[in-house]
């Protein structure tokens, strides 16, 4: 194990990351409402951490190993999460518990967008559009570790988007250097959140809001500025922007990478993923609007239609972000929300959740062995665009869906044990794992009453799902640390 | 398709099963507390069902092909569950509702133990005890079925259990002839059912309740012939008796077979799926007893030993027997026991849910990816035994898996949309789905208040869990009707 290659890697990315610390420092100065010392200080104290890890190491430059990978990409969230907690443990105006600054780092950087706050609204403006940055800076890294990095690693059926698949990968082959494809990414990443914060602004934001929205609406984070989350703005389009820019972050980011290169928008025609993903959202949409009608639950068709929309999408892609209490909603809403959850975005978008293409190959193969129980001496294979895909992928895909069950299991019978009720935990299982946000029951809003135990639970839950489960599950495993 | 064949097994099947009428008419001679009349019609009118289908067709002996098997195992739950219900909706001094005597019915025969019927303490004995037969009676078909049938078909990996296995199955290959088989089958059947008739007897039951809870334990079945199930006895030793032969019932029958034949218990002991089951149950009654004694639950260490080791067992190995109200139990030990459900007994065993060999190799497939992670260049195998199994039996245990999961679903947001509130549907949904029995919120003790829609969808989620959900999902598939 190369401990001080590691270690260097880890202290330029703390030393990048503390220049994020400094917009809120400005806000702070231009609002006048606090927070100035807390951001100025947890930058200082960062960079310094950064330099510490880096200097004595800054030679050490070697190629790291497949084992190596795992660490670093553990490292990235563990050690970033922990920076980007300083700021809130720091004592100003506004300051919280150890706990609740890392509950509130994670939850914002792993794009989670559970909090332990509520008077979002009458915070200083620095935490506000931090909070809403550290989601924006996860969604980027979110991206750049599963188009380019986690295939190398082969994480759960993710080495399809490697060689294997056809369609955009096959037609514009991804350029190989991962700070090439990371560089790209991020022009892309960037070009999104602009369009998406001058949509919010024209539709009448003011600025400071737009971009805040932008940035955990593209980083499909939930977090929002106002505690009525996009509800405050009561806008139809509003809305319907949200939902735009959530699909096109629910995308596999790999997708928007071969359009931005081969200027065509033929591929995204053509994936087998975002196709399902596309058809899974409008019949979630039909089946809301259609039971809220039914139900008349609005008055109006409008009002139907918008927040049918709005909730199915939020909740099925798994932003978080409310217009309405969509956990009142009539019959099986709720439930089949919280249950589309699983499926989540693309592998390779903002979005958590099990991933769309593996719920499709799940899906796949339930039907392969229908097809054989009738057909007991034919030859059926798992298709994936026009292309026979290898058993080893779907293998991999069948242990990662393995894995999350058995996690799943464990880490509810552990809220319970930390004071949760049954129904509770289950949705803060949900809203952790699936990287959701809201929950069911007592953190169906938020999670200021669960207990610390609980919250440090949740952070772990948190971490099992936005590292796609085997990333973290291989640290605990004896063959790892071998040899 | 060869209809008439169909129906002429049918047939036989109904006259056969029509003979298990007449032991109730006994009993409501002997104890002269009614259901005379209900039980002979029913017999005379199930004799005259059989008649008139097999009849017909009494010389259609043709050589069915496995699409007709599916066919004809689906027919064999559907057709006795139907004809079993009719001494419940028979108008006598005690009489049902139709969807009642459906419900009662296939809640028996399928061994899941449901119930809509309170009051079983003051029923005709012909009624308490034909309850209890149907259970036994329908044990009897899973074994057969299960151990020689499904595996010809090919359903969920069970094939494992053909010729590809080794253990028991290799030493002394299984009578290739179904008939031969089956009929060791019931001996063994018979054989450990005279012997918990005996334990029961000499424990203290009268041989009336001796003989109808041995009925329900070798089913897994869960009917009692009293309100207060088994904790009416309150007897540590009819508790012990109870967990031993629901364990040995949770044993796969083809064990027992093999042992039967080959007169040496050395099978059981290598036997992976057995040692896994064995293993799950000690671990879970650790668990529910050392959590009752530190939440000092009980007063003396006797009491938390004995409802402990009762429930952890007969929740998890899916009998529903009850002797203390365990949902009420502290932390996480209800819901740690209703999840244990899914994995359930051995496969051909009459206990339900996943079935412990699939949740073995799924869990197997897990660890393999895990090491394929750290060893990308590794090759790993799933072993069973001493052997590795091929990629065709993993694949069908994960499409099996990945049906088990989307019926589950389907059927909690069914139970919802018929009015059951969520946490209830989630019950209703393990208690059926798992032939398990009882569910948790309102259908903890029985489902007298779910509407009719409701005991209906309870009714299909029962067959689904019996028919090791594929056997009735290939019927819904286009490819099945085809040709
Ligand atoms: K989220
Ligand atoms: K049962």
């Amino acid at each position: 194990m190369q401990v001080r290659s590691i270690l260097r890697i880890l202290g330029l990315l703390v030393a990048v990351f503390s220049v994020a610390l400094l917009p809120p420092v400005v806000l702070a100065w231009i609002y006048g409402d606090g927070g100035a010392a807390a951001f100025f200080l947890a930058f200082l104290l960062s960079l310094f951490i950064g330099f510490i890890l880096w200097f004595p190491n800054r030679d050490r430059r070697a190629d790291l190993k497949t084992r190596e990978g795992f660490i670093i990409v553990v490292m990235f969230w563990v050690v970033l999460g922990t920076v980007g907690a300083i700021p809130f443990w720091m004592p100003d105006n506004f300051s919280l518990s150890f706990t609740d600054s890392m509950f509130e780092s994670f939850s914002a950087l792993t794009t989670t967008g559970a909090t332990v706050l509520t008077g979002i609204d009458e915070l200083p403006h620095a935490y506000r559009f931090y909070r809403q940055l550290l989601q924006w800076l996860g969604g980027m890294g979110i991206i750049v570790l599963a188009v380019a990095i986690l295939p190398l690693l082969g994480i759960g059926g993710m080495q399809l988007y490697r060689a294997e698949t056809p369609g955009p990968m096959k037609d514009n082959k991804m350029t190989p250097r991962i700070a090439d494809t990371a560089k790209h990414l991020w022009y892309i990443y960037f070009g999104i959140t602009l369009a998406c914060t001058l949509a919010y602004w024209a539709a009448g934001m003011d600025l400071f809001n737009a971009v805040g929205h932008a940035f955990s609406t593209v980083a499909i984070g939930g977090f929002s500025t106002h505690d009525a989350s996009i509800g405050y703005y009561d806008s139809w389009i509003i809305n319907l922007i949200c939902v735009i820019f959530l699909l096109i972050a629910g995308a596999n980011f790999a997708l928007h990478f071969a359009a931005f290169r081969g200027k065509s928008l033929r591929n995204y025609l053509h994936d087998p993923e975002l196709r399902a993903l596309l058809a899974i959202q409008l019949v979630l949409i039909l089946i809301c609007v259609a039971t809220l009608l039914v139900y008349r639950w609005y008055d109006g068709v409008g009002q139907a239609v918008t927040h049918g929309m709005f909730q199915a999408v939020s909740i099925a892609i798994t932003a978080g972000f409310t217009t309405e209490d969509y956990s009142a909603w009539p019959v099986f809403l709720p439930v089949m929300l919280i249950f589309a959850s699983f499926i989540g975005g693309s592998a390779g978008s903002t979005g958590g959740g099990l991933k769309v293409i593996r719920v499709l190959l799940l899906y796949r193969q339930g039907v392969r062995e229908l097809n054989r129980l009738v057909h007991p001496k034919g030859v059926f294979s798992v298709k994936y665009g026009q292309r026979a895909l290898p058993d080893r992928v779907i293998q991999a895909v069948w242990g990662f869906f393995a894995a999350y069950a058995l996690v799943f299991v464990f880490i509810m019978l552990g809220f319970i044990a930390t004071g949760l009720d049954d129904y509770s935990a289950f949705g803060a299982t949900v809203a952790t794992l699936n990287n959701l946000g809201p929950g069911l029951g007592s953190v169906a809003a938020n999670f200021q009453d669960v207990s610390s135990a609980g919250k440090w639970l949740a952070i772990l839950s948190m971490l099992f799902g936005r590292l796609e489960v085997f990333t973290l599950l291989v640290l605990f495993t004896p063959t790892f640390w071998r040899g």
